[in-house]
C-alpha cells in the first residue's frame, strides 16, 4: 500500500473535522505494526470494494473528542456517547470515505463503499483482517485522541 | 428486505458453527426495532456491495460462547478473548458471509464482500446505518448468546 493511497484518507478526515466542526487534529506518527489495535470509545467502520482490491477503513474517537465534535458541529454537549453521537460518527465516516473516494478516483483508483457501521463501548479495539498491511494513524486534540485505520488487500 | 434475503445468513451461521464446532445455536425471535442494538463482547463485521444494493452484516458473541466455540473448534480454551479468538471470529464472519453469498447467488442476488473487521471490548454495541430496516436475530446457547445483524439499503 503506497502513501498515495493513504494520504487522501488522512487529509479527508482533517478537512471534514476542520470544515464541519472547526476542529484541527494534530497528526501523530503513522504505524504499521500488526498488533497495534486502535482503542476508542466510538468508531465508524466502512467496507470498500474496488476492481483490484478490497479493504476496510475505520475512525475511532475517544469519548471526550467525540463529544467535543458534537458540541462544535451541532451545539449539543451530551454527558456521554448517545445515539446522536453515534449517528454523527456514522456521518463523519461517510464523509471522510466519500472525500477520499473522490481524490482517489481522480488518481485512477476506483472503489465502492458499503454502508457504515458504528461501534460504541468504552475501550473497544478494532482489528482489520485484510491480507495487506494495516496503517494506523493517531491524531491528537486537547479533548481526546482519534485513530484512523486503513487496510487493503493489495494496491 | 424480504425473508428470502435474511434466511441464508441465519442458516449459514448455524451450518458453520454446527460443522466447524459441533455447536447448535437455538434461534430466538428476530426483531426489526431501530433502537435494538446487539450487545456482545466480540463481533465480526463485513460490508457488502451489490449492483442494486449495499449493506452490512455482523455477528456478535458473548465472551463465554466465543471461548466455547474456540474450545470446540481448535481445542484451546483461553481465559478471555485473545488474539486467537479475534482471528477465529473474523474467519467465522468470512465463512458465514461466503455461505450466504453462494445461496443468494443461486437466487439471483449477487454481491461482493469487503474485508472483515473484528471488534472486541466488553458490552460494545453495533449500529448499522443503512437506509433499510435492520434485522436483529438472537441465538441462544448454554455458553452464551450470539446476535446476528443484517442491514441492506433496499432489496
Amino acid at each position: 500500500m503506497n502513501v498515495d493511497f493513504v494520504n487522501p484518507f488522512l487529509s479527508s478526515l482533517q478537512n471534514v473535522l476542520s470544515m464541519m466542526a472547526q476542529i484541527d487534529l494534530q497528526p501523530g506518527k503513522p504505524a504499521l505494526k500488526k498488533d497495534d489495535r486502535a482503542r476508542g470509545d466510538v468508531s465508524g467502520l466502512i467496507g470498500m470494494i474496488g476492481p483490484q482490491t478490497k479493504g476496510s477503513f475505520s475512525i475511532s474517537f475517544e469519548e471526550g473528542l467525540a463529544i467535543e465534535i458534537m458540541h462544535k458541529m451541532l451545539g449539543e454537549k451530551p454527558a456521554s456517547i448517545d445515539d446522536d453521537v453515534i449517528d454523527m460518527v456514522g456521518e463523519i465516516t461517510n464523509m471522510v470515505t466519500g472525500g477520499a473516494k473522490r481524490i482517489l478516483g481522480d488518481k485512477g483508483f476506483e472503489f465502492n463503499m458499503a454502508s457504515p457501521v458504528v461501534v460504541s463501548g468504552m475501550n473497544h479495539t478494532i482489528k482489520h483482517r485484510s491480507d495487506g498491511p494495516r496503517i494506523i494513524m493517531p491524531f491528537n486534540h486537547a479533548a481526546g485522541k482519534a485513530f484512523l485505520e486503513i487496510c487493503f488487500d493489495k494496491v
